[in-house]
C-alpha cells in the first residue's frame, strides 16, 4: 500500500479556537505543582499501553514500520512520559536560586528568588519517521507538557489516522486525570501548521523533518513580531570514522554493525550512518560488500521518500568518483534496495555539497582517506551532525580528528552505531546546523529547559511567591542559595 | 559637549582577519582548565581597576555619565568578570551529567556522558548607556568568555575612544595572563557590525540596544545560511502597579522613589519606570508632581538620543488622553528636562501603540485605573519587559494582577525600584518580546548558558573524555549520576 493521502485539514477558525483553548489551559498547567503534573504525564504514558494493540494496527497500515519496532517505539514514548514525569518530581529543572538580602551591599542588594516556569503553548510538528516517539505524544510534546505547557500538535501527513487516534486518547486521558481542556490538541494539513508557528498564542516550537520543512518554519517563527524560539531537527549525516587499526583489529564486526545501523528502520533515521571514512587499502569496503549483499531492504515510510531514494542515489552516482561498493537484496516493488557506495576524501572536500547531501533510506558512502592530512580536509566540509562516530584503538593517534567531531555534533560515539538514542538524563540529540537550530536537544531529560523561562521575585512577601520559591519548598527541592549548591 | 562622531571603520578584511584569529583562539579558550580561564577573566578585572581613572576620564568626555557613576560601573564590571571566574571555578555551569550503562535494559543502554562547552568566537554589540558594564568587556563579553569563547566587540559610536582603549587595556591584560592571540578583538562601523554578526567564524552574537537596530541584526543572525543564537536586549516599558492601599499607607515614599527612578541616569536605564499604573482619586499624580518640580535633568548620551527625547514626547502629548503632571527643573540648552504624563486606563487599552511606546530619558506616564476590570485590560496590552513591579499591602487582592506581571517580565519586584540590577546568581534580565529576544538574560551567573552547547559521549575510552567527564573531576564538582544530583 502507499502512504495515505491527508484528507482534513484545520481551517483558520478552528486553529483560533484551539489556540484559545490552549491560552486557556496555559495557567493551569503552569501552576500545577509537582505530584499533580507528573500523574497527567503518567496517565497519558497508561493510556497509550492499554491502546497498544489498536495503535499499532493503525501505525503499521500507515507506516509499514513492521509490529515489533512500532511496539518499541510505544514503549519509547511512554517511558519518555514516565521520564519527564520524574523530572517535575526531581525538580532540579527549576533551576531554583536565591540570594539573600544584603543590605550592607554597595549598592544595598535586594533579596532575588528565581525560578523556571512555561513559557505558554507549544507548537509541535510531528515526524514521518517516527509515529510515536517524535510525533503526537513524542518527546516535544512529553518535555513541553512536562515544562507545564499545552500542546498543539501538526499531524505528520504520513500517518493522519494515528495522529488523530493518539491525540484522541491522550487527551481524554489527560481529561480524566483533571488535566484542563484544552491541554492536548491538533491540527492537520500544511497551511495549519504555518498558521501555528505563527499564532499570538504559540510562544515556542518544537519540529522533527526536513531541512527544507525545518528551514521554512524556523523562518516563520523568527520572522513574526514577536519572534518565538524553534527548536528544530532538520537532517544529519552522521559521519564515521574508522581508523587502520580498528579495521585491523575487528574490520568484520565493524563492518557488520555498519551494515546492520545505515539499514536499520530501513535507513530512515536521523542519526543513520551516512558517511563512512575508511582507511584506504584496508579492505573495509570488501568487508562492507559482504555483508551488505545479504541485506535486505523495504518499503519507505511515504511516497515522497520512496520517490526521494532513487534520485538522491543517482545524484550520487553522477559524481566521477563514485563506485558502487554493493547493493544489498533485490527489493519487491516500491521497495527500497540498500546500496553502499564508495569515493574519497579529496573528491569529498572538493565538491562537498553533491556528495555530503542527505539521503534517506538505505545507502551508505564509505570515503576512502590515505592520510590524517586527507581525513582532516574532508571531515571539515561535512556539516553538522546529531551524531560522529570514531572506531579508534589505544594506539592511534586521534586527537585532531577528535577535536573536529566534537565541533560537528552533539553526540561522539566510540563503540556501537549512532542509530539508537537511548532516553536518558545525560543524552544530547542536537548539534550545529542543520542537525539543529538550537544549542538544546529533543531527546532525553535536558528537552524540558527548551520550554522554560526565568521569572525572578524581588523583595517578594512570601505570600507572593511561587510555592517552588518559599523556603519550606526548597528544603525539599535542589536549589541554590547565596552561591551554593543544596540538596534537599 | 556633543557625542563624539565616529570616524574609524573597519574592512572587510580587517574583520576576517580578526575573526580568523578568534577562531583560532576558540580552541584554546575552550580546552583552557577551570583555573586557568578564571585567572584570565581576573586579569581582565585587575587590569580595569589599574586603569580605572584613564578610563572614567575618557568615559565621562564621551558620554557625560559624571565621574561618580562611571566609578559604580567599572566597580561593577569588574565585579561581573569576578563573578563569572567564580562561576566557572564552582563548575556547575557544565551541567556534568553522567548515565552509566546497563546492559540488562532493553534495548541495552550504553554509558552516556554529558558536558557544555564554548559555541565558538562570540559577537558582542555594546550599548550606548552602559560604556563599561554594556559593553567592551560587559556582561556578555564576561559571560561569553567564561564560556570558553573569543569575543569580537562591535564598539558603540557613542563612545569609540572609551571602547578602543578599554579593549587595549583588556586585550593586553589577557595576553600579558597567558590567553591567546585572538581573545578579544574589536571592530567598529555599522557595516562591520553587520558583517560580523553574519561572519561564518561568529556562532552566538549578544545586543544590547534598540528595538529598530536589534531586530536588524536579529534578522541578520536568523537569516543566515546557518542561523546562530542572537541574544538581544530591545527596549522594556518596565510597568509598575500602585495600589490604592499603597499610596494611602505610603504614597509619599513611592512617589519620591518613583521621581528618583525614573530621572536615574537622567531616565537611560533599560529598566526605567516608563508607566506606572496608578489608582483614580488617590493622589497620587499630585505627590509625584511634588517630587517631580524638584529633580533636575541633564545632557542625554548621544546627539541621537538628544533629538529623539523631546519629539517622543510630543508624540505621547498629541493622544488627547494625555495631560503634562510636572516638569522637573529647567534644563540647559541641548540637556532633557523631567517631564511627567498622565492619562487613562481605557485609553492605554485602546491606543497601546501610541501610549506605549518606550520613550528613553526623563519621563515617566502614570495611567489611572478606576477599577480592577481597567487596570487587567491596560495591563494586557502592555509589551514584554525586562521588569514589573507590584507596590500593594497585605490586604490587598492581587492574584490576578501578578499573574498577569509573571507573563509580561523577567523580574517581578514588591519593593523599591527596577533601576538597579543586582549582578548575582539568581538575577534574571530578560522578559518576553521585545524585552529579550530569547529566553535567557544578560545579567547574572546564568548568562554564561547562552554561549555553550551540551556534548554527549557515548562508550568514550577515559583516555579521550574531556578531563571534566572523567570520574576523578566529577568527584570534585557538582554532577548528576544515574538521575541523581551529587555534590563535591
Amino acid at each position: 500500500m502507499t502512504s495515505t493521502t491527508q484528507t482534513t485539514t484545520t481551517t483558520a477558525e478552528e486553529l483560533d479556537a484551539l489556540a484559545q483553548a490552549a491560552a486557556a489551559a496555559a495557567p493551569v498547567w503552569r501552576g500545577a505543582d509537582a505530584a499533580t503534573r507528573a500523574s497527567w504525564l503518567r496517565a497519558a504514558a497508561d493510556a497509550l499501553d492499554a491502546h497498544i494493540d489498536e495503535l499499532v494496527a493503525i501505525a503499521d497500515d500507515e507506516t509499514r514500520l513492521g509490529e515489533t519496532r512500532l511496539r518499541g517505539e510505544v514503549a519509547r514514548t511512554t517511558g519518555q512520559l514516565r521520564l519527564f514525569a520524574t523530572v517535575v518530581e526531581e525538580g532540579s529543572y527549576l533551576e531554583l536560586t536565591v540570594d539573600d538580602a544584603d543590605p550592607s551591599a554597595t549598592p544595598p542588594r535586594p533579596e532575588l528568588r528565581r525560578t523556571l516556569t512555561g513559557v505558554g503553548p507549544v507548537a509541535v510538528f510531528s515526524a514521518s519517521n517516527f509515529p510515536f516517539a517524535f510525533s503526537v505524544a513524542g518527546g516535544d510534546t512529553a518535555s513541553a507538557l512536562a515544562a507545564g505547557n499545552p500542546v498543539i500538535v501538526k499531524a505528520h501527513s504520513g500517518h493522519p489516522r494515528l495522529s488523530e487516534r493518539t491525540a484522541a486518547i491522550v487527551a481524554a486521558a489527560l481529561a480524566d486525570a483533571g488535566a484542563p481542556e484544552g491541554s492536548l490538541a491538533l491540527v492537520e494539513g500544511r497551511e495549519a501548521g504555518n498558521a501555528l508557528v505563527q499564532h499570538p498564542v504559540i510562544q515556542a516550537a518544537g519540529f522533527t523533518g526536513s531541512l527544507g520543512g525545518g528551514r521554512a518554519l524556523f523562518d516563520l517563527a523568527t520572522g513574526r513580531p514577536d519572534p518565538i524560539p524553534f527548536y528544530g531537527e532538520l537532517g544529519s549525516l552522521n559521519p564515521v570514522v574508522i581508523t587502520a587499526a580498528a579495521v585491523a583489529t575487528r574490520g568484520e564486526a565493524l563492518a557488520q554493525g555498519l551494515v546492520g545501523s545505515f539499514t536499520l528502520g530501513v535507513g530512515q533515521f536521523c542519526t543513520k550512518p551516512g558517511v563512512v571514512f575508511v582507511p584506504e587499502g584496508a579492505g573495509f569496503e570488501e568487508l562492507v560488500a559482504g555483508f551488505a549483499t545479504g541485506v535486505g531492504g523495504g518499503p519507505l515510510l511515504t511516497d515522497r521518500i520512496t520517490e526521494a531514494f532513487p534520485s538522491g542515489i543517482e545524484h550520487l552516482e553522477a559524481d566521477p568518483s563514485v563506485n558502487v561498493v554493493a547493493h544489498g537484496l533485490p527489493a519487491e516493488a516500491g521497495a527500497a534496495q540498500p546500496v553502499v557506495l564508495s569515493t574519497d576524501a579529496a573528491s569529498v572536500a572538493a565538491r562537498p555539497s553533491t556528495l555530503l547531501e542527505e539521503c534517506f533510506g538505505p545507502v551508505t558512502l564509505l570515503v576512502r582517506y590515505g592520510s590524517a592530512e586527507e581525513l582532516q580536509a574532508a571531515l571539515e566540509v561535512v556539516p553538522g551532525s546529531l551524531t560522529a562516530t570514531l572506531h579508534s584503538e589505544p594506539g592511534d593517534d586521534v586527537a585532531s580528528v577528535l577535536a573536529l567531531l566534537e565541533r560537528r555534533a552533539g553526540r561522539v560515539l566510540f563503540a556501537g552505531w549512532p542509530t539508537g538514542v537511548a532516553v536518558t538524563w545525560s543524552q544530547h540529540h542536537g548539534g550545529p546546523w542543520p542537525a539543529t537550530t538550537s544549542l538544546h536537544t529533543s531527546v532525553g531529560a535536558t528537552a524540558i529547559r527548551r520550554f522554560l523561562r526565568p521569572v525572578t521575585y524581588q523583595d517578594a512577601p512570601e505570600a507572593l511567591l511561587p510555592e517552588v520559591l518559599r523556603d519550606p519548598a526548597l528544603s525539599r527541592l535542589p536549589h541554590r542559595r547565596n552561591g551554593v549548591l543544596q540538596l534537599p
